[in-house]
């Protein structure tokens, strides 16, 4: 019996290593001769770095940068030794999470510490990057990690822009002669399940505009803003990012890549899947099991329970999902080889009460699904079990 | 496919029939085509009468009788039109539930109540008993019961005792004399669970009077006075109650059955299953759904779970649990049939939540756990689900 444990991270509680780590103890409780796989997951969001890093022989480096509102930060990137590849979480540098909620204010938040962070990872000489592009407090384009880079957007005084996605509409022209050559001759792997377009009421600045502070008028200044940048990025490249899917991925950063760098977006668990080989091994795998904090109906929408179900159907093998909150619309996970949606509840308790003792939780819930699944005590001939 | 839907009541949410309805729809949610059976069960507590009664062909009949206190309280008994059989919920004329928690005093409350409810069947021309007899708030070893039937419990001046436990050292002489003569032409069946004798450290007063509103001292009180209704119980009927397994059951009642009534104790759990022929419906089946509010190490002393779960097992049929809330030691359960125990949550949530929402949530992991167990939605063969 092969059993590959494959969770994403329970927010707040377990990192994806733990979580892999509890599912292991209860499926063993159930078959101490279990082949049990761990491969620690993620979709790009939010413990991308960490469980990559932990999973492939990865090393992180500290690099102090501008945070979104300009006061410094310490972000960090990670490096797998193994394939040289560098990581960036953009939310390291110009994260939602390093804000007061009282104090988002996407007119002014730069992704000018992504720039930065991305500089200090070719300085130190890597060449391939994925960047992990979830949950930015940003909707300047990329406008401050292009800037930080060398690219000049120059006002009409020729005079470099101010942060923030409120000073896009400055831009008369952007000068590419200084931007950083390195680019060129790196890859760049974008790590995104955001297929929004730049501009529009499907773009970065209705969608994405509200979780980050923004309330309807501004949304409308915003989404001008971006649409003034894409003409000028357009008279620089002649690429039309307005209506490009994903450009409007990050506040419009995922546009950014696609006009100026050497990249590809990807879905952010395909790209961790492939890092952890997890084709390699689903190979006489009886079945997965995967979760992470929440699973519902956004969960179909590329999350990592979603992208460990579709990647092990492709192979023939089931996927049980256990999570810590289980919401209306998880049973869209069925077509994709999903057996169960499982919740690691075993009583009524708080979300503090689950947080705190998620690991115990888990490890139960895993011992019983496995148990249920495997038949685990159950001779079908009468009388004997 | 056949399955059993058989689970206890849901207390404080879920009567049995609604908690095996919630199952059926959450297994026909996942196999539309699957054969269920719902028998919903009890153990003997409360919801005995009501899971029989609604099973049965049964009805209901409403008798005022005297509350544990003295004061009147409005109480049923059961009838199975099918068989004849008469049920009484001792709990319902004499129960803890019937009194505020600050009232509680088992040196005062009394089964008269109870041996009402019998007296009025019995006026009534049943003849054929189950006597459900858990939830007591009394330990006055029936004597109130024996008295609402005629016995005369008399006192050094010739008089009936006073009601409670309180007052059975005042018997000096037990007159079977008045004693109601149809008890002997009836039969009783006593379902508990209640394995204590009537006295001493593992006795009534010692294990159930503090949870009956005794502290140390009224416990030790009660301890001398059941002992003495022992002694003069002997000496009326050579039967020496004091250290017989079951005497202790619901403050003495079972003692007062084992000495004056024509009667056997059986687990309620097992009373139930052949009031619902529990066996032949488990003939094909491939699977038994159980579940109650709560599972844990004390599910394994018998209640319905547990009981359900061997049951089936004799037969050769695998059971699954789904519990409100599972505790400890529910794991001792896999060795008596159970495949695993799951529990209904499906997030962080406060007890009122689950108890409002228990139908929508038993049916959720009624469907899962199926699906699990079944591999809803798996072919083995690469690529085809």
């Amino acid at each position: 019996m092969k059993i590959i444990a494959a969770p994403d991270s329970f927010k707040g509680s377990l990192s994806a290593v733990q979580a892999a780590d509890a599912m292991r103890r209860g499926i063993e409780a159930a078959f101490p001769e279990a082949e049990v796989v761990m491969v620690p997951s993620a979709d790009g969001g939010e413990g991308t770095l960490d469980t990559l890093v932990s999973s492939n022989n990865g090393r992180k480096k500290a690099v102090t940068v501008t945070g979104p509102l300009g006061a410094p930060v310490e972000a960090e990137y990670g490096i797998l030794e193994d394939s040289g590849t560098c990581i960036i979480e953009m939310a390291s540098a110009s994260g939602l999470e390093l804000i007061p909620k009282a104090d988002l204010n996407p007119l002014k938040a730069t992704t000018y510490g992504t720039g930065e962070l991305v500089k200090r990872a070719l300085d130190d000489g890597y060449t391939t990057f994925i960047l992990a592009i979830g949950g930015s407090a940003t909707n300047d384009g990329g406008a401050g990690m292009l800037q930080a880079l060398g690219m000049r957007l120059l006002d009409e005084h020729g005079e470099d822009i101010s942060f923030g996605g409120g000073e896009l509409k400055n831009i008369q022209r952007i000068d590419l002669s200084s931007f950083d050559p390195r680019i060129a001759a790196s890859t760049f792997v974008i790590a995104s399940d955001v297929e929004n377009p730049l501009v529009g009421p499907d773009g970065a600045s209705y969608v994405f505009g509200p979780q980050k502070g923004a309330d309807f008028r501004m949304v409308q200044e915003l989404d001008g803003q971006l649409h003034h940048f894409a003409d000028k990025a357009a008279e620089a490249t002649g690429i039309k990012l307005h209506h490009r899917p994903g450009a409007g991925a990050a506040g419009g950063l995922g546009g950014a890549f696609q006009a100026f760098f050497p990249s590809r977006m990807e879905r952010g668990v395909d790209i961790v899947l492939s890092y952890q080989q997890f084709s390699a091994h689903l190979q006489g795998a009886d079945l997965v099991l995967t979760g992470e904090g929440r699973v519902d109906a956004q969960t179909a929408s590329g999350k990592t329970a979603m992208g460990i179900a579709q990647a092990a159907k492709k192979e023939g093998v089931p996927t049980i999902i256990i999570a810590g909150s289980v919401g209306d619309g998880a049973e869209a996970l069925y077509e994709h080889g999903v057996v169960s949606v499982n919740s690691i509840m075993n009583r009524p308790m708080s979300l503090e009460e689950a947080i705190r003792d998620a690991e115990g939780l888990l490890q139960w819930s895993a011992e019983q699904v496995v148990r249920s699944y495997f038949h685990k005590g159950v001779r079908k001939q009468k009388g004997v079990f």
